[in-house]
């Protein structure tokens, strides 16, 4: 019997390497009333990468018009490249019944807090650098963008302070466990409940 | 890995028939470091409990002289019984590095709170009000017992919005899971954890 009010917004934050995509995509598989909100970015897509699926491919100038019409919950710059959530993605997700899965970095996640007090704010951390460098080795990235990154995680991970949860990728299986239980926990809470659902339940 | 500091106070009340204790010995079996805080209690033993592994049944004078020790961290009268907490059945478990369960019903979840504002607590509900009445027929306790027991389920219930988190027991299966999933999720709880343990994993 589920009595919880629907648009719990989760975001998902983690040095780059750590295993995060995988994690978000075996969630979304899981819990169906789970939808990622798609970012709009300037990077150029990877070759894997489908438009409206990954990202919303946009170029510089349509991007720079969509933060003057303040249609940007959090929008931030990293390498170089934009990446944005438009209050619409996730307005209409909302309106669907869906609770929301936001995949943004240290920066976006405050703000998303601020403008979202009720938020859940989940970091995933590597079980080490020295695991986090080996991932990153295995992608076949530049050294240049490896040391960025590796550069980049050390500076973010001092942000796990600011979050929710922390959860440990040592292995995904259980990292995944430990998702779920927080989104099902979260469910759970009083501060989400519909009240007259609870009402409904007292009736003689 | 495990990053969180032991000690969490687990606060499970529910009205009388919800299928509370069946939860709680389930949650025992599965979590060998979750313990059960064991109450004092004047009540007369039931046929089948134990002394020292149910409650520590004493007399009343023995439990008045407990009181002005101020050995309780709470005490209530409940139906013309006296049931406390005692302090140090509760540190010796945190002392052994513990997660506890305490099984209490409202008024004595409220002076857990004050005093450990970081504890949890767990409310259970029926899925209604006539399945309570059923399950408290079914254990053939007489009919004005029966009436109390609802009589005081109804006021109970309204204080579940004091609570943490709601789940609803129609299925001891589903609730289990639900108990088990807000558990693991507050051990991921950034508040909980041991920050030297993520100091560790980044160093170089």
């Amino acid at each position: 019997m589920e009595i919880y009010k629907k648009g719990i917004i989760f975001v998902i934050s983690a040095p780059s390497g750590t295993g995060k995509t995988t994690l978000c995509e075996r969630l979304l598989k899981i819990l169906p009333d789970l939808k990622m909100s798609i970012s709009h970015t300037t990077r150029q897509p990877r070759p894997y990468e489908k438009n409206g699926v990954d990202y919303f491919f946009v170029d510089k100038k349509n991007f720079e018009k969509m933060i003057v019409n303040d249609e940007f919950i959090e929008w931030a710059e990293v390498y170089g490249n934009f990446y944005g959530t438009s209050k619409k993605v996730i307005f209409d997700l909302i309106k669907n019944g869906y609770d929301i899965l936001l995949d943004i970095d240290t920066q976006g996640a405050k703000n998303i807090r601020k403008l979202y007090p009720d938020s859940v704010l989940i970091f995933i951390l590597p079980p080490s650098l020295k695991e986090l460098e080996k991932r990153l080795l295995l992608r076949n990235e530049d050294k240049d963008i490896i040391d960025k990154r590796l550069s980049k995680a050390s500076q973010e991970i001092s942000q796990y302070k600011f979050y929710d949860y922390v959860v440990i990728n040592d292995s995904i299986e259980r990292a995944l466990n430990d998702l779920l239980c927080i989104i099902y926990a979260e469910r759970l809470k009083t501060k989400r409940i519909e009240h007259n659902k609870i009402d409904e339940i007292f009736k003689k």
